[in-house]
């Protein structure tokens, strides 16, 4: 097995929304800044996989007007209940998400990219998959919306890693799961 | 009018609890460390004034053994639904909360600190009361519990006063509330 490290990162309200109810991102603008890009450089050169739920991948696409930009920059996996051919570089997979994580730590390769959405996150979360979050906080309460945290039965105790406040009002925040003995 | 903000001063897991569906505190014992205020003693000293909701109020009760250590640094106010006589500088209200507020605001005195719980947080975010948010982040995700943050329909914009990390791995983020134009 590998030491292929999952890696959550992703944006969040500072009351636990990652999106409106109608998927909107535009509320991410207040943080946007030229030249910051949230350690975001360092993610591209730390992975090789991305993974994303297809809502988001959905989402995505409607901003980029059909392109996934990803797709450039790793070897994607949109989780879909779907079957869907796989095409430019993404693979489209309905199977189980452990398995898949399973497999990807079988074999060589950098770090991976989880992206979202909520759903994903919880199936991750549920079965302990995810190893690292780093979670970029926004300084705005959307009061609605899709949380980020779902919910579960398991209680986690985190490592802080690292937290850092940017000029844009954005704070990072960077754990690591500590592995229960 | 005075200019005496109420605060939010709070802690919350990771992923948005104040507390287990049980009321169980005990989790914030992994932040417990001797010398380490969290800033509590410059809420005493810019505050003289408390207000926290009966269900957070008999959680402190029970931790305590009956006494509620805040009545002697505060003015305390206690949010219930039920007529109470006050006792031992302890005010129990059964009021509107804005019209509270707006009564604490008309006199002269320090800062107004409010303790929770939720619904507390939520009746006042409702009608745009709190003036600083001050959360420190837990490093633990509690799966399930109370959420600190009900939801609403109002988005509010905030900008970042500071943030701190601690040894502990607690963070504390500092917000005032953007006020509208």
């Amino acid at each position: 097995m590998q030491n292929r490290k999952v890696v959550l990162y992703i944006s969040m309200s500072l009351d636990g929304f990652i999106a409106t109810k109608d998927d909107d991102l535009s509320w991410l603008s207040v943080v946007e800044k030229e030249g910051l890009d949230y350690g975001y450089a360092n993610m591209m050169e730390r992975c090789d996989t991305y993974i994303v739920g297809s809502r988001t991948y959905t989402v995505v696409l409607g901003l980029t007007g059909g392109d996934f930009p990803q797709a450039n920059m790793f070897d994607c996996y949109v989780i879909t209940q779907k079957e869907i051919p796989s095409t430019n570089g993404i693979t489209f997979y309905n199977g189980d998400l452990k398995t898949l994580i399973q497999s990807l730590r079988s074999k060589n390769g950098k770090d991976i990219y989880c992206d979202g959405g909520s759903q994903i996150v919880k199936l991750l979360m549920d079965d302990n998959l995810i190893d690292e979050y780093i979670i970029s906080v926004i300084p705005i309460f959307l009061g609605e919306g899709i949380r980020l945290f779902k919910g579960s039965s398991l209680q986690t105790s985190l490592k802080l890693l690292n937290s850092e406040k940017f000029e844009t009002g954005l704070v990072q925040l960077h754990y690591e799961r500590i592995i229960n003995q």
